[in-house]
This record gives structure tokens, C-alpha cells and sequence, in this order.
């Protein structure tokens, strides 16, 4: 794969000449045209050491308008990004709509160089490059334009680059320790690179060899491919979406009442008060105990609460947060998206909220509003919501991987028990502010929501992250049961890490 | 100032259940009207170890909905809060228009505990207070609601809260080392908190001193207050915007023509096609040594970019570009702020910004928008732009007193410069992009423009940050001189660190 990076490709300083004032005014005139465009793009400068990573960038920056380029080098995790799982970063880091990053050193060096330096074995970097193959699959399907640009060096010219940069002054701090140690891996580098490449050569995202060893060959035919890829990116027409069609759910509903998970929830499940007010005080105490363990030990929760309309989400947050310490949890209400957020891929803002090590996250509602309210309200099209169900579950696979502790709660209430608290809610006047015409106008399509949900349940229960649907015409009895549910998963994650 | 904090408040049990309930109500009444209203909250709880500051913040969560509470605990900074100046880590925290925040271990916290330790002399600790009194003011005239309250304890009291503490394993935890220190300094810390405390009780932001011992009493007291003041400032009619009026320069002008420095710049400097080739490698190349040098020693440099339309800032960046490297400096374009930067203090989105040690960052356009664009078009009212220099200069000081390297530079270019350019701009094909009405609009207002220009130079052209004027009818000229002052500045500064 890499020979053909390695015949000593070779640009005159005439032919240079010639080219760049033409591939530099149409390289800013596609970048101008990215602007009022509604995707953004990403460039991956990757590559063997000494292979004029740096330099590639600085030429790019130097021809582009700088001014909507945004640069990334990434290093050593710091201390904020360790606390979080390894992507959070990349995330923190995509750029909006209309805007374009560079990237040096991306989410292949870390994979690349714990598999050459012998920390991780085939079968672990083969993990690692599909979870990459993942996180590019969904920026791309989001719109984004994803090049990926591999410099090559032999290791013949590899030595020779950095024998030269030594020799002059100006260029001999650029030569770490680092660079030898990896020119001596070489051979073993050269066959995990290749198959790293190889095996992340998607047909949406495509690696581009290109070899490094002549500046101006180099220079050149970098600024060629992003030209290329972005000037068809822009041609592209508008995708149309897809019919809406007829949607399949995982299991075919039988003739007559479907039998659905949520059918089956038996509703009429009631607590005794007195049995409540020991068994809350209990689960609170437990709660209290295990978040301060967990804080101590650096074990993340994150628990996502959704259900219907006046499910009584608030009033089992309200339970939980007296019994945990107020710096170490935090409440995330997800409501419409701002602006800001709007113009990145819709997981962007999720990622943001990641809590540090050892604190609780509880969202009130979540990433699961694409599968929800986007759905049955055509915010997102058929293709998008339908894709959601792998995003999320990936995206939470990240966080379990990590060791977070996931709990998702399914509040549910039958749709008479629905109108008795909507009236409740506006005899009473402090509570009346929480009744809007939207909760009835979302109660209308009760039927559309409850299939959404129904759906949502069946393919996003996964084995790491199951669903916990809980009967919730009793408050009471609701709120216990997350509390202990909550606290079982928190308990057992403990044992583990002893 | 403290006795009255050590009488033994009191509350007993059965006023305590008969009174929260109205007292929450009234909370969320007035937290509803909150997520309505165009000011944020901030509740600082202060105060000696012991007296509850984490109960306390967990009992509001518990009152309040929790879900539009923002609790933040500052212990010590990050890594990436070092790399920043210290007040970096609070904006970054301020909640948005609507919100609250509950602040345990503010500002206040470091300043205390240097001078307590010995660590700092009183004069510096007063430095430090001063520099909190103009933070808050700044958020105050923003509109923002600051409530500062400090959890007293008389050392008997604390003495007898650890030793309470440690007997009941539930809370022995909760007793570090640090608090049998604390109170060990006790006699030398009451002195110095109370110091700290007349300093900081300004007129808008007054502190309000609560007694600890008691739980009931103090969760009472608290959310007492909080209500109060929360209360009376939702009631406060909006403020009537001051009729603009005459504006007074710091130099009241005499008759005839008014002589500004603008005035005074001699457009006509120029530099030869062949010094300018030379001077020109010259110092992109001691640009790039500067900035390499700064990168190792950890030394940030910011540029804030300003000048007229057409005046050339985008070409002088693309001059500097390509002497450095793409992974270590940042370009932040500065258009209109988003929903979210909207939501915050306008300077909130320029501290989002702040690169970490040893970078560049290159503002093209900048805060300055304030007091130019802001106020010739009206978007801020002659208020707040008038109050605008003091904070900007406060807020520049803050950058250069962390050693940041701050450059400003105004791009001159006389009235008939500009429409030249705009001319030409028009005949060239891939410039043409770069006109459009608006630009013709703002040459309307030059005067206006002009005035405010000079005023700006005149009021935030200080000592540690002054403006450099940079004659640009000549753009070779304009460019050289940009980037010799760039490097003059950074290299005295780098000679400093030796």
C-alpha cells in the first residue's frame, strides 16, 4: 500500500511556481463557499514522523483564510480530558457548520503508538479503529466532510529528514528523543499502520497517501485533494429525505392489540405510606453512602430520565438530590437546542455536560429527544432518527466503557392518569405554570409517541445499558424504585472496582 | 462585625416545620419568575469551616428546582485553569441570563487562605479584594443579582461542630486535616476574614452575615434572604436607558479642526518594494524564533487586531501566519455573539477564548466592538459603553498581570484610502465576496466612527496595554510595522523571563 508513496515524487520550483497562485485563489474561493455551507470539515494530517506533518498544516493555514481554520494538535490528554472518556476531546473540539479544522495528531496516534510500543495487543487495536470507523461514520452521516491525509516517508527518507533537520540550527529543536525511538520502530510501525489504514478506508471516508518526503510535492497535492473534496462536497445536491414510509419495529406486531413492552407494565402497583417513608428514607441513606464512595473511588453515574408529560420526573429528582452533596451532582434540563449547538452535530451538546470523575449527571430528558419529540414532530427525518439508535447506543457504549454508570429511566403512566394531573396541576396554583397547551397538544399524538417509545425501548436496550421501565400511576412507588435501581447499579459497579 | 453572628440564634423544631413550607413556595414562586427575567443569580456562601456551607448549599437544591441551579465548588485550579489568569475559572462558571448559581469556595477563598498562611502581605491581599470588588461590580452592572453570604462560627462553636463531627461515622469524613488547621489559625483568621469582608461590602453588593451553629436557623435565614432579595430585584422596574447626551473626551476639543492622535498620523509613510521584501523576511523570521522561544517558556501573547474597513487587518494576519506554527496559535474572527454568548456578560465569550500558556492568539476584531461598532449603531447604551473602558481595562489588565503579551493595534487608512480600496476590491473577481452594502453603510457614519475611535484610544491606551497606531495608506508599510512591534513587545517580555 505504501510503495506507491515511495517512488520519489518530485515538483520543480518553476511548476510550483506556476501552480500556487491558482490552487491558492480557488482554495479560497471553495473556503468562502463553505461558509454559507451547512456542513463542516474536517482534515486529518497523519503520518509516518518527520514525514512534514507540521509544516503541511502551516503551508494550509498560510494559503486558506486563517481566520476560518481552526487548528487542533493533540497531545497528551490534559488532566479535564483524562476525567472523561477518550473522545470527549474530539468532540469538545469538532467544528460547527461552515467552519473547517485541521488536525494533527488525531484519534489514530493513540491506537497507533500503544500498539507499536507492544501496550495493547491486534485484537485491541482492531477495537479501538472500529470505534474510530464509528465516530467518522456519524460525522459524516451528520453532513460532515471527512479527508483524511496520511503522510509517507521510507525509513530510508525518514533518516535522512531527520539527519538534516539536526544539522541546521533552525530546525534541530523539531527532533525529539521521540523520533528515533521511532525510527528504530520503523519496521514494526510500517505493517500496524498499514493495516490501520486499511482497515479504516471506508468508502465515505477514504484515506489519501501522500508521500512526504519533497516539500513542494507535498504542499502541492495536499492542496489539490482538499480542493478537489470540498469543490464535489459543495456540488453535491441537497439530499432529499427519504419517504417516511413504513417504519418496521424489531418485533412485528402480531394482528389486534400489539403486545408491547410497555403494554405489559402493570400499572396499578402501589406503595403503603408508612411502608414509602421507611423504604425512601432507606434508599436515601444508601444513596448518600454510595455517591460519597463513589466520589472517593472516581466512579461517574449518569442517569437519564425520560417519560411521559406530568410522569413525575422532577418529583424523583427532587428525592434524590437531599441525599447527595450539591458540589458533586449536576441537573442537566434538555430542552431546545441553542444556536451554537444547533450548527454541530446533534450528540455535540450531550458531550459537552460530561461530568469530571466521581460526580452524578442526571438529565432531565436526553439524547433520547431524537428518537422522541424529533421523531413524532419531523424535526429530524426518517434516515436520522432511524440512524439515532446505533449513534446512541455507541455513544453510551463510550461511557460505559469508560466506567461511568449508566441508568436509564422510563417513567411511565397510563394516559387517564395523564388528564387527572394535568387538572390537578392547574387547580393548583403554584403548579399551574407547568400546564401548557403544548402538554396537550404532545397528548394528542399520545399513540405516535407511545410507538416512538416502544421503539426506542427495543433498540436501544442494550446488555451495558439497559432500559428500566418504571410503573409510575403510583408516585410513590415510582420513586423508590428508581431510587433502588439507581443505587443497585451504583453498588454493584463499586464491588467491581475494590 | 462577627459578635452579632454568635448570640446563639436559635430556631426550634416546630417553628422550622411550620415555616419551610411557605418559604418554599415562595422559592420556586420566585425561580419560575426567574427563568423569565433577563438577569442571572449568583449566591456566593462563604464563610469559616464548619458552619455548613456544604449543608447549606444542599438544602437550597433541596428547596429549589434543583434542574435551573448550577452548584459549582472551586477548590484548587486545574491544569487548564493554571494555564489561565485566576478569574478564568469564575466566567467561565457565570450562568446565563435566568439561571442561578450557587458558588461554595468563591473567589474569596484563595485570597483568605494566601494571607492567613503568611503567603501574601496585606497590601497584596487588599490588591486582591480590589480586584473582586471590581469583578462584581462588573457583573452587578450587568444587570446580575449578587448575593454574598457568610456562615459565621465563634471558635468555641467550631471546636465543638469538628469534634461533633468526627464522633458520628456518617460525617467523620467530612473532617480533613485542613479544618484542624483551620482551626488552629482561627484567632489569626477572624481578623483578616473581617477585613475582607468591610472591604467587599460595597453599596450593590453588601455581605450578609448568618450565624452557623444552628441548622434550622441557618437554612431558614438563608433561604429567607435569598427570597428577599431575589423578590425585590424581580420587582425593580427596568432601567431607563440614559438619554445619550453630550459625550466629553478626555481632551475637551478646541475650535476649528479638533487635533486627535488620529489626526496626527502621517499617512503618507511608505516603505520601498525592496526594504520591504528584506525587512519583511527578517522579521517573520524573528517571529518565528520569538514565538518558539515563547512556546518553551510558556509565555501567551494575544494581538486584538482593529481598524477601519478595507484597512488591511486580514492581509497583515496572513503575513504573520506563516511564521509560526499552525498548532500554537488561534485566530478567533469576531462577528455578532451567538444566543448563548447573548444570554452572558458581553466580555464572558472573550474569556471563553483564552489560549493556554505559551500560545498566540490573534483576535481580528475584538471586545473593543463595544465601544465602536456597539456604540455608534446603538446596540449598547451610552451606559454601558461609557462604562465599557474601565472594564476593558480591567480586563486587559488581568491578561498582562498573568504575563500575557498583549498587542493593539489600529489599522489607519484615510477616508479616500478606503473607498479606493472598496473599488478595487468590487473590479477583483475573488474579492468581490469582501464588499458588500454594509460596508458602504458604516462609511456613512465615519464621523461617528472617528469619534469613537479617538475616544477608545484615548481611555483604554494605558501603561501595561497601549494602542499602536499603525499609519496603513501603505499596506507594506502597515505590515512591517505590525509585525516589528509584535516582536518587539514579546521579545522585551521573553528577555524578562531569563
Amino acid at each position: 500500500m505504501f510503495e506507491v508513496a515511495e517512488l520519489g515524487h518530485r515538483v520543480s520550483k518553476e511548476e510550483y511556481k506556476q501552480r500556487v497562485p491558482d490552487l491558492r485563489t480557488q482554495l479560497l474561493e471553495v473556503q468562502f463557499q463553505l461558509r454559507q455551507a451547512d456542513f463542516p470539515v474536517i482534515v486529518l494530517i497523519s503520518g509516518v514522523d518527520g514525514a512534514g506533518k507540521g509544516e503541511t498544516v502551516n503551508l494550509l493555514n498560510e494559503w486558506l483564510d486563517p481566520r476560518y481554520v481552526r487548528t487542533d494538535a493533540f497531545d497528551k490528554p490534559t488532566e479535564e480530558e483524562r476525567q472523561r472518556p477518550p473522545f470527549w476531546r474530539y468532540w469538545r473540539a469538532l467544528p460547527a457548520k461552515g467552519h473547517m479544522a485541521l488536525y494533527v495528531g488525531s484519534w489514530y496516534s493513540g491506537p497507533l503508538a500503544k500498539r507499536v510500543y507492544g501496550k495493547t495487543s491486534a485484537a485491541e487495536l482492531d477495537e479501538e479503529l472500529s470505534r474510530i470507523n464509528t465516530f467518522e461514520r456519524e460525522l459524516v452521516d451528520d453532513g460532515a466532510l471527512v479527508i483524511k491525509i496520511w503522510l509517507h516517508l521510507s525509513k530510508k527518507q525518514q533518516a535522512k529528514r531527520l539527519r538534516k533537520l539536526e544539522k541546521n540550527p533552525e530546525t534541530r529543536w523539531r527532533v525529539t528523543k521521540r523520533d528515533h525511538q521511532h525510527l528504530k520502530l520503523y519496521d514494526k510501525f510500517r505493517p500496524i499502520a498499514e493495516h490501520a489504514l486499511r482497515v479504516t478506508s471506508t468508502g465515505e471516508v477514504p484515506w489519501v497517501i501522500v508521500e512526504g518526503s519533497d516539500a513542494r510535492y507535498r504542499g502541492l497535492t495536499v492542496g489539490q485533494i482538499i480542493l478537489e473534496q470540498l469543490a464535489r462536497r459543495l456540488a453535491r445536491p441537497p439530499v432529499e429525505p427519504v419517504e417516511a414510509g413504513e417504519f418496521r419495529p424489531i418485533t412485528p406486531p402480531v394482528s389486534g392489540e400489539p403486545v408491547t413492552l410497555l403494554n405489559t407494565l402493570r400499572l396499578d402497583l402501589t406503595v403503603e405510606p408508612d411502608a414509602y417513608k421507611r423504604e425512601l428514607e432507606e434508599e436515601q441513606g444508601r444513596l448518600n453512602r454510595l455517591t460519597r464512595k463513589a466520589l472517593q473511588k472516581g466512579v461517574s453515574s449518569v442517569m437519564v430520565m425520560e417519560g411521559w408529560d406530568a410522569a413525575g420526573k422532577g418529583g424523583v429528582i427532587r428525592r434524590m438530590v437531599p441525599a447527595m452533596d450539591a458540589r458533586h451532582y449536576h441537573i442537566i434540563p434538555v430542552a431546545a437546542p441553542t444556536d451554537e449547538e444547533h450548527a454541530h452535530h446533534y450528540l455535540w451538546r450531550f458531550w459537552r455536560h460530561i461530568s469530571r470523575a466521581g460526580h452524578v449527571t442526571i438529565y432531565d430528558r436526553s439524547w433520547y429527544g431524537r428518537v422522541l419529540v424529533e421523531r413524532v414532530e419531523g424535526f429530524a427525518t426518517q434516515d436520522e432518527w432511524m440512524r439515532a439508535y446505533a449513534e446512541l447506543n455507541d455513544f453510551e457504549d463510550q461511557l460505559v466503557d469508560h466506567g461511568i454508570v449508566l441508568t436509564k429511566i422510563w417513567l411511565h403512566i397510563s394516559k387517564d392518569e395523564q388528564i387527572r394531573r394535568f387538572k390537578l396541576r392547574e387547580e393548583t396554583p403554584f403548579k399551574r405554570h407547568k400546564i401548557t397547551e403544548e402538554d396537550y397538544r404532545n397528548r394528542e399524538k399520545w399513540d405516535l409517541y407511545e410507538q416512538a417509545v416502544n421503539d426506542m425501548v427495543e433498540r436501544t436496550s442494550t446488555e451495558y445499558a439497559p432500559w428500566v421501565l418504571v410503573e409510575a400511576n403510583d408516585k410513590k412507588y415510582a420513586r423508590l424504585k428508581v431510587l433502588r435501581v439507581f443505587c443497585d447499579r451504583l453498588e454493584r459497579a463499586l464491588k467491581k472496582r475494590k
